[in-house]
C-alpha cells in the first residue's frame, strides 16, 4: 500500500477500518460530498491527486488544460462566494480550465477539450476518495469573478470547480436510474 | 480479488504477471489503446464496466445520459465506418449520449450534462483497463450516420464513442506536459 493511503471507517459501522484502494470499490463508493471539516489536505495527498488528474485521457494528446489549486483559507472563501454550487467550506478548491491556446484552429477541440477536463476531474475525485477525502464537481459558478480572483488569462476557460476536504459526515449513496433504463444493446429501439 | 479481474503482463518484461486493481496504478498505467485482437469481451467483464460507468458523478443527480453497447461484429464495423477516430476493429463500441429529456428547461444542464457523460466514460475506461482491456474516448465521428445506425431518437446526443477490446500490443505511455506548466497554486500569475 502506498504512502498517503488512508483508512476509511467501515460504513457497516462495526468499527473495523478498511482501506479503499481497489478501483471498483473506489468507483462504487464515491459519491458527492459537500460538507467538510476544517482539517487541511496534506501536501503528499494533494500531489497524488494531481498525478491522477494529469493521467486522464487527452484528445490528440493536446493536454489542453490548466488547473489552479486554491488552498489559502481566505482565498478559498472568496472563490466559494462566487460558486453557489459549493455548499460547505472545503480545504481546497481545484479550478479546472480548458486552455484555448492548445487548440488554436480546431473547433472540434473546443468541444472535446472540455470533456478531457471533466475526465481529469473524475480521476482527481477518485484519487481523493481513495485517500479519504470527499468532493464533487461543481458547474454552478460565476466565471468572471472566479477569473478575476485567480488572475486567469482570457485563453483559460474555467470548466468545473472542485471543492475537496475531509468529509464532515458519512457519504450517502445517491439514488440511481435503473440500468435497463439508460443502457441498451445494439440499438436504442 | 474479484471475479473477472485479469492479469496484465509485467511491462518491465520479466514475465511475472501482476494484477492491476489499485486505483492509482490503474490511472497511472491507463493509456489510449487503438489496436485490438478479435477476442470478444466476456459478459461478466462488460457488466463490471457498465456498473463503473453508471457510478460516475451526475450534476444534480439528473443522470441525463444514455448508452448503447454495440457488440455485434457486423454492426461494430458499420458504426466504425463512420468514426474516423476509431483505428483498429474493437470488440465493442460504447456510444455515450447526453439525454436532453432529463434537463428540459435548463441551459446550464445542456453544458454540464456532457461533462457528466465524459466522467462516466472515464470510469468505464478505468474499469476496462483494470480488467485487461484497452480503449479510448473518441470524439471524431459522424453524428447522423451513428444516430441512424443505432436508432437514436432526437433527444439523445452522442457525445463520445468508445472502442474497447483486448489490446493487440503493449500500451505506450503518452508524453505529458510538465506538471508545473499546467498546475499553479492560488492564482495563475
Amino acid at each position: 500500500m502506498s504512502t498517503g493511503q488512508r483508512q476509511h471507517a467501515d460504513p457497516r459501522g462495526n468499527g473495523s477500518p478498511r482501506r479503499v484502494s481497489d478501483v471498483f470499490e473506489v468507483m462504487r463508493t464515491r459519491s458527492a460530498m459537500r460538507s467538510y471539516t476544517e482539517e487541511p489536505v496534506a501536501d503528499a495527498v494533494l500531489e497524488r491527486m494531481l498525478d491522477a488528474l494529469l493521467a486522464a485521457p487527452s484528445a490528440s494528446n493536446k493536454q489542453a488544460w490548466a488547473f489552479v489549486v486554491v488552498r489559502d483559507p481566505a482565498r478559498v472563501r472568496r472563490v466559494r462566494a462566487f460558486c453557489p454550487g459549493i455548499i460547505g467550506v472545503p480545504a481546497l478548491i481545484l479550478v479546472a480550465c480548458f486552455d484555448r491556446t492548445q487548440a488554436p484552429d480546431d473547433p472540434g477541440m473546443l468541444r472535446v477539450g472540455r470533456l478531457c477536463v471533466a475526465m481529469a476531474v473524475q480521476n482527481f475525485l477518485l484519487a481523493g476518495h481513495a485517500l479519504g477525502l470527499g468532493g464533487c464537481p461543481v458547474s454552478s459558478f460565476l466565471v468572471e469573478p472566479v477569473r478575476s480572483l485567480l488572475d486567469l488569462p482570457r485563453h483559460l476557460d474555467p470548466v468545473l470547480v472542485v471543492p475537496v476536504g475531509h468529509p464532515a459526515r458519512q457519504a450517502e449513496p445517491s439514488q440511481r436510474r435503473a440500468k435497463a433504463e439508460v443502457i441498451r444493446y445494439e440499438t436504442w429501439k
